[in-house]
C-alpha cells in the first residue's frame, strides 16, 4: 500500500456494512418487484412533506444551505417530545449520529459493548475510531440488559449500544428494564439507546423521555415510521451538557435543507403517523398469517418488519438468494442462533403478494 | 464538566465554522431580502434535476435509502471526466469528505497546512481530529504554492490544503503552478485540492484530471455551479487506492437519494451549467461596475462571488453589520490583511437592486 493512511485505516477491512439492493439488482440484471430488506417504509412520506418537497424544489430547498441550527425543527420536536430544544441535536441520519457519538466517547482501545448481531454500522463506525466492540449474546432472541450491563461493568466500557425495538429481531423490551440498566450503568459509561423503530412498538410503554440522565442518549430517526430513509435526517435526546458535544464536532451544514422542510411538515400532519402504524400493524399480521400458511414460526414484532423462523441458517441463506432472483429484496440476522430467521419488512399488498407467490415457490 | 468526553473533545471549544443566516434573521426579527453571503448559487438548480425531485418525490426518492455505491452518478462522473468509477468517491458535500480525509491522513499530531483566512471547515475538522493546523499568509490576496510547499516541508505535514479558485478571496492560480506543486510534495504528504468553484474559472485552464498520482486529491461539488449547496453532494477524485480508503470510514448510506437523482438529472442537462456561468460572468461585472461606481476596488473573481475592499476591516465589519440591517447577508474575509474586504455572491437583479440601495445608504 503505497498510500500513506493512518495505521487505524491501514488496519480497517475493505468491508462494508451491508449490500445496497441496487447492487444486486446490477448483479440480477432486474430490478426487485418486492423491497423488503432495508426496513425502509412502503407507505411513502407524508402528503404534506411531499407537497413542501415539491413546493421547495429550487433556490429555497435546494440551492441555500440548511439552518446549521435546525431551530424550527427543534423547535417542533421539543414541543412533540416536551423537552428543550437544547436536548436535541439534529443530525444527517442515525448512522451520522452515531459515527459523532463514538468519537464524542471513544478514545482508541476504549470498549464500546453491544449485541451479537445488533445493528453492524455500530461496530463499523467503532472500528474506524480505533474502539473495541465487546459483544454479549441475544437472550431468546431479544438483546440481554443484564449481560450487556455485566460487560459494560467487566469491559470497563465507554458506551453501551440497546436498540429498542431491536433491529434485525423485531423484539422489544419493557421501559422498567432499560430503566433499571440506565441506573446501574458504571460511572463513565453512556447508553446508546437506538429508537428508530420506536413508533412501531404500540403495544408496550416507552421510557419517559426525561433527559436529565448524563449516561443516556437516546437515537430517533424519520427514515422508519416517518419514510424518510433516502432523506437522511434523525435527531438525539440527551442531557444539554450532550447536545454540546455533538455541536462541537458535527457538520453543522451537513443535513439536507428538504429533508429539514419535509421534517417539519411530516411533524405537522397529525393524522399521517397513525395511518402508517396502522399500514404496519395491518402488514404485521399478514406476514403472521403468512407464515402460519407455509407452516413457519415468526416472532412478534415490535417493528415495520418481522422474522420468521426458516429453521437453520443454511436454509435461510438459501432461500433468501432464491427470493432474490424470484424479484424479492430481502436480508437476515447474520449471527448464530439468530441466522436461521429471515427478517421481512413489511411492504404494500402488492408487495406481500409477489412475496407470497415468490415463497410459495422456494421454500 | 460531568460527561465523559474524549480528552480532545473536552479539548474543543465550542465555536462553530460559521453563523448560519437563519440565525441572523432570528436576531433581526425578519428575513433577509438579498442572501449573498453564503457562496450559494442564485440561479437554483437544473429544471430537469427539479422536475426528477419533483417526480420522486414520495417512496422511491425519499423512502428508500440511496444506493451506497453512487453506481448511475459516479458513471455520469466517470464519462464527463473521461476517468474511471474507480477514481470517484460520492458523499454528502464537500464538508463530509473534508472531514473524511482528515480522519484518513491525520494521527494525533500530525500537521495540515493550509492558508491563514481560507476554508475554516478544514481547520475546524482538523481539530475535531486531534491534528495541528499550521498557516502560510495569503500573497497578494492569493493562496502562496510556495510558501504552502515550503512549509508541507518544514512542518512534515500530511495534508497540504488549497482552494482553486480560492474562497474567500475568489482569486485563482495557473494550473502548473499547482501541477509544480504537487510535484515537488514530499513524500507522504498530499494536496487537498478544493476546486468547488472551478466551474466558474473561465479565464484559466484547468489541471488535467490526471488521477494517477498517490499525491492529490481533487474535491467537487454540486453545491455552487449546479445550484445544490442544501442537498449535500459532493465528491473526491483520486486515484484508486486512496478512493478505497474512503470507502472503509465514509458513511455507506449518508447520501441522500433524492440528491443522487438531482445530481444524475443535472449531469444530463447540458444546457444548465453554461447558462448558469453566464449569469455568474454577469452577476460579476454588475459587481465590478458597482464597486466602481461606490469607489470602491474590487479583486477580479474566479468564482460566484466578488471580494471587495472597504479600506480596513473596522470599517468592512461595520459594513457588514449595517448591511444586515437592511436586509442584505454578506459575510467577510475573517483574516488580517484579506479582513478589510467583504465577500459579496452573485445574486439576481432583485438582489443586486437591493445591494445596491443598501450599500449606498450604509457606506
Amino acid at each position: 500500500m503505497s498510500i500513506p493512511f493512518t495505521q487505524l485505516v491501514n488496519s480497517l477491512p475493505d468491508t462494508v456494512p451491508f449490500v445496497g439492493p441496487e447492487t444486486l439488482e446490477r448483479i440480477n440484471g432486474k430490478p426487485f418487484k418486492a423491497r423488503l430488506g432495508a426496513n425502509e417504509s412502503a407507505f411513502g412520506i407524508s402528503p404534506l412533506a411531499r407537497q413542501a418537497i415539491r413546493d421547495a424544489a429550487g433556490i429555497q430547498g435546494c440551492s441555500w444551505y440548511g439552518d446549521p441550527e435546525n431551530h424550527t425543527l427543534r423547535s417542533l420536536l421539543a414541543e412533540k417530545h416536551q423537552i428543550e430544544m437544547s436536548n436535541i441535536c439534529v443530525d444527517a441520519g442515525i448512522d451520522s449520529l452515531i459515527g459523532l457519538t463514538i468519537r464524542l466517547f471513544v478514545e482508541r482501545g476504549d470498549t464500546v459493548v453491544t449485541s451479537d448481531g445488533a445493528y453492524p454500522t455500530v461496530n463499523y463506525h467503532v472500528s474506524a475510531s480505533g474502539g473495541v466492540i465487546h459483544k454479549v449474546p441475544y437472550k431468546n432472541n431479544h438483546e440481554d440488559p443484564v449481560a450487556l450491563l455485566e460487560a459494560a461493568k467487566q469491559q470497563n466500557a465507554r458506551l453501551v449500544y440497546l436498540a429498542n425495538p431491536d433491529n434485525p429481531m423485531g423484539t422489544s423490551l419493557d421501559a422498567v428494564v432499560i430503566q433499571e440498566l440506565i441506573d446501574d450503568l458504571p460511572k463513565g459509561c453512556l447508553l446508546m439507546l437506538d429508537e428508530a423503530y420506536i413508533e412501531f412498538m404500540a403495544h408496550r410503554p416507552v421510557l419517559p423521555l426525561t433527559v436529565d440522565s448524563t449516561q443516556m442518549i437516546r437515537f430517533r430517526t424519520f427514515s422508519k415510521a416517518y419514510g424518510m430513509a433516502g432523506m437522511r435526517i434523525g435527531y438525539v435526546l440527551a442531557h444539554h451538557d450532550i447536545v454540546n458535544g455533538y455541536n462541537r464536532i458535527r457538520n453543522h451544514f451537513g443535513v439536507p435543507r428538504l429533508s429539514q422542510i419535509a421534517a417539519e411538515a411530516s411533524l405537522n400532519d397529525d393524522g399521517f403517523l397513525k395511518k402508517v402504524q396502522d399500514c404496519v400493524d395491518q402488514g404485521r399480521q399478514r406476514i403472521y398469517q403468512l407464515a402460519d400458511t407455509l407452516g413457519l414460526n415468526c416472532i412478534p414484532s415490535a417493528t415495520n418488519f418481522v422474522t420468521v423462523d426458516i429453521g437453520d441458517s443454511e436454509r435461510a441463506v438459501g432461500l433468501i438468494h432464491a427470493l432474490g432472483k424470484e424479484g424479492v429484496f430481502m436480508r437476515k440476522p447474520m449471527v448464530a442462533p439468530q441466522n436461521r430467521y429471515v427478517r421481512i419488512g413489511i411492504g404494500t399488498e402488492e408487495e406481500h403478494e409477489h412475496l407470497e407467490s415468490a415463497l410459495r415457490k422456494c421454500l
